[in-house]
């Protein structure tokens, strides 16, 4: 495995690598302190190409003012023997410096499926997201790149940013991973007190039973959905909910309380974000 | 040479002709209705490349509401001739569908440059540009990418964007050309009605006058310039102007009227937007 540090000698060596033959080349890009989650991305991406790129870099872009760009968990010697483990062939990680060695003053930017869930809450994310994206894409000008379904939004903007921009390139979308106890996995989670971690799986709890209640036939609308959820984060005295939503994927078109999750055109997604304490978590499932 | 209308064959064309060896890749992208000019670049791209492309295509998001977009002139019959006789090897001609099968969501924007000059004056301009270039970029992976100084806002503007999202592509600038009787070649010249061609020539005459009088130190300050440019257009009845400038060239930082033209640091382009009935010019020159 490679640690390498610049655009240049990664440039020179992917190049040596499709060169002989080691294509496709696929891409994990991530912010690091790496977990299951990541590692089932780098195996899917092992599966799946003959060169498997991870990269890490805390992309202070898509970070807003007062948000934990500052104190976003990082251990790159965890991370290295991480991605050694899980065969990845080269580790990109760049500093700031080398990203952006003077200010950036190109955006790309999705517009419209932007607008709601995250990219309500937290303004200019996005941006900072498809930006750094489609820098890393053409620095590796990977053939697939894999991202995980925790951040769904995520995933339906970059679908449509490489639909949009017409870059060559194949969006893996892969499945959540979660702890035993049904906690998504994410790098935030340090940031959880025993107390605060105890109540979070609220979250997966109440997707949980969201998913019963229309199995069921017990809750039909959006509406009823959408409060099923509330109510069941609310038992959770921690919890302070950030937005419950219900929308069409990957359209991201909200549905309104009065329509069925049965007449959706296509998959809904159920998704979440709910604060406790300082800490901001994400989950969501598709129905 | 061969014609390609869709974004698939394109892809399986350039494909094979990497495979076979013919690399580099050259793309010069137009909006058709070519000129002296246009072969001029295609001309440089046979020169560099293996595989020179040719785009056409009319891209209606770099058009504001009013502009020109239903009138641009076309002529693909007599625009193939010129590209088979300049040597290339495949001109890509979409259609607006080919190109945005559904409404584009995304964006790409530079920020700074696009606020001045051609930027002031055609708000979105740039966006619409630096979006199509990119998808372009993305399509057909150029090695170099070939546009004229006529465009020198442009051609600073597309330079910010590939280093700022590491696009790995050279952009080759290449000069003004012109009449014999020094109007910059342009495909809008052919809505000048007869008087107004004739007193076209008052741009490229103000700027010859412009490199003299620097040249000679009769002038020697951004403000003095300005006005010797102004004064000179407005001996012109018909012209009327859109904006007249001097700034650092590729940063495209106006100098202040104070600033003397031979303090600045690298180059200076001189540059003018003007209108003669509801035909926009421009033109410009680097100091």
């Amino acid at each position: 495995m490679k640690v390498i540090r610049t655009i240049e000698e990664l440039r020179s060596e992917l190049r040596e690598r499709t060169r002989s033959g080691h294509e496709p080349v696929g891409l994990v890009p991530t912010m690091g302190y790496l977990h299951e989650g990541h590692a089932s991305l780098m195996r899917k991406a092992r599966e799946m190409t003959q060169t498997v790129v991870l990269s890490i870099f805390v992309n202070p872009i898509q970070f807003g003012p007062g948000e934990d760009y500052e104190t976003y968990p990082r251990d790159e010697a965890r991370d290295l023997e991480l991605a050694r483990a899980e065969g990845v062939d080269i580790v990109f990680i760049p500093t700031v410096e080398v990203m952006y060695p003077q200010p950036i003053k190109t955006k790309v930017s999705v517009a419209d499926i932007t607008s709601l869930l995250c990219g309500a809450s937290r303004p200019g994310h996005f941006d900072g997201v498809t930006t750094v994206v489609s820098k890393l894409f053409h620095i590796v000008k990977p053939d697939y790149a894999f991202f995980g379904m925790k951040d769904a939004q995520q995933v339906a903007v970059i679908e449509q940013m490489v639909r949009d921009l017409s870059m060559d390139i194949t969006i893996v979308p892969c499945p959540i991973v979660r702890e035993a106890d049904g906690l998504a996995l994410s790098s935030r989670n340090v940031y959880l007190k025993p107390e605060e971690r105890r109540q979070a799986l609220v979250l997966s709890r109440s997707l949980q039973k969201a998913r019963e209640a229309i199995a069921s036939g017990q809750a039909e609308t959006a509406g009823q959905i959408r409060q099923l959820l509330r109510d069941t984060i609310s038992e959770a005295p921690l919890a302070d909910i950030d937005y419950v939503e219900a929308a069409v994927f990957p359209e991201l078109d909200p549905l309104q309380d009065e329509d069925k999750i049965s007449d959706a055109e296509g998959r809904v997604l159920l998704a979440l974000a709910v604060r406790f304490g300082r800490t901001r978590l994400i989950d969501n499932t598709l129905i």
